[in-house]
């Protein structure tokens, strides 16, 4: 369908290549560069008047530098007279300011939807929000999708030496770990840390049967690897055979890659949610494709169909 | 007045500090920071509640760092019951790119001004913006101020051996070389810039008279130092006795400085509307503080007078 353009901002340009082939078009021309002064400048080099089009773009970092790229392309578009402009976000940054938790503070997950929706998007497609009513600070249709059938789908593949417990890392991660617990037919487990008095260490408690087994951690994002990897530490000290982690989105900042090779983590597994650089991608790194989940969200979304079977 | 609070955010601390003083307010408390994977944590430590704010801050470079604290900032106020939030930007970036020069280009100064508003800004106090228009870009009150008075009053007391005269690089800013002239009591000039035929260097010709006098370069923002290092050497090949350069916002990017070096510029004039870095600040450069020009400004708009006399 020539009125279906595929665009790719800076945040995933792999991604997008395999998502434009994974649904058969080519990538829409345009240079998203900087000014000498660090002005974002932006060439859209096709006509796309009257067209679909869908901007593939992570609110990864440099997340700032990310979502001006993504507003100021969304306002090139609707200029040139886009017929819809669908952002493509595998990765919904400042998730986490999704509340006040203390007085004072903003709700950047909120003003971010605000921001993109003044500029001019129709509408969002992305991937584990980091909570889930962050759908509903979008007025827009948003269409939600899941990582875990994907994560599901390499342990399903993967030969294990003994049984498979999953375990989230919090309690906040527990309906999450369920679901790729059903898809593996496998039991669960609860990381359950509380501080028995102010300025004492946490103790972790394991609710749940790990002894002997393959625990697979799960969270959505892991940022500085501090909860996962003392959880995965934990499991290992409480009899866990091995320790096995996984997240949609490898955040993976500051002490992040330290932490995780010097834990009992065996192997993380990630997507590509969010590009990770040389140096990230180690022989204990698994990194799986969103591109023909992504894709496949396209395709419906374009011609009108549900994009809900996707959902989990 | 308690109920006037004055918040600097990270790109112009020092004249943040300069305004406080020079009205008679202390500071706001708030910290600017990044979490660990760059996103922008903002912590206001008093209460603002049916406070008038006014928030500091350029959109220089860093740019898109500078416009996101920004942002954030206005969405943290707005929620904490702000009474109104009034944005004192001494630079507006992304000001070049108001209109659409060629095909499906973005006007991202209309967006930025339509992102601020989004986010909860009630009004602006800037200084310069590169086109006059861009005041309409803001459906909220807006007062531009005007950095010539400054500048002119630095020329005015520096002892000149020979008459001055005030030279604009182009013809878009003649209306600005103009009204230094008049403070000036001095004639103007114009390099008048003309490419005879594709792909061939282009001619300086200098329109008005200015054999064996003291030249004053005036633009509005001295980016990549292009333009003013050309039109220098011009008129010291045409027999200037010596050439002064000056501008408002000093973005000095890139090749700039070096181009400074290396021309006939004397001595270059700026403000404190970008602040600069250390190594950018040589024996012939000098800042001029526009901090009591916008603390004045911040004094008349909190008390409803008139800021018009600012104006020239
Ligand atoms: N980028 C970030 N990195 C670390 N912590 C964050 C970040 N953004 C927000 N937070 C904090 O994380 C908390 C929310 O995380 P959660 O409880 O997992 O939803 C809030 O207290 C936020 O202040
Ligand atoms: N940050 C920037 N640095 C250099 N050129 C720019 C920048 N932003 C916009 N422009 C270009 O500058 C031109 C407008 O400059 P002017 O003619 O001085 O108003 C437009 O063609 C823009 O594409």
């Amino acid at each position: 369908d020539p009125n279906l353009k595929l665009f790719s901002l800076n945040s995933n340009p792999d991604l997008a290549m395999e998502i434009a082939k994974s649904i058969g078009v080519e990538l829409g021309k345009c240079s998203v560069t900087r000014f000498s002064d660090g002005e974002i400048q932006i060439n859209i080099e096709e006509s796309i008047r009257g067209c679909d089009v869908y901007i593939i773009q992570s609110t990864s970092a440099p997340v700032n530098e990310h979502i001006m790229e993504l507003l100021i392309m969304i306002d090139a578009l609707k200029r040139a007279s886009a017929k819809t402009i669908n952002l493509v976000i595998p990765y919904y940054g400042y998730a986490r300011q999704d509340r006040k938790a203390r007085a004072r503070e903003p709700i950047t997950a909120k003003l971010v939807a605000n921001l993109l929706e003044t500029a001019g998007a129709t509408r969002v497609i992305t991937l584990d929000l980091h909570a889930p009513q962050i759908q509903g600070f979008f007025d827009i249709p948003i269409d939600h999708l899941m990582g875990v059938p994907i994560l599901g789908e390499y342990f399903s593949k993967r030969e294990f030496d003994g049984d498979i417990v999953i375990v989230s890392p919090d309690h906040g991660g527990v309906t999450r770990a369920r679901k790729l617990a059903e898809r593996l037919k496998a039991p669960i487990a609860i990381i359950d840390k509380r501080r028995p008095k102010p300025n004492v260490a946490e103790v972790m408690n394991i609710v749940g049967n790990i002894e002997g087994k393959i625990a697979i951690l799960i969270d959505d994002i892991i940022d500085t690897a501090g909860t996962i990897t003392l959880g995965a530490n934990a499991l290992a000290e409480n009899g866990a055979k091995e320790v096995y982690a996984c997240c949609t989105h490898p955040v993976l900042s500051g002490p992040a890659m330290e932490r995780i090779k010097n834990s009992k983590i065996k192997e993380l597994v990630v997507t590509n949610s969010i590009e990770l650089a040389e140096e990230k991608l180690s022989d204990n790194v698994i990194q799986l494709s969103v591109a023909d989940l992504l894709g496949e969200a396209i395709i419906r979304v374009h011609s009108d169909q549900s994009v809900s079977l996707l959902f989990d």
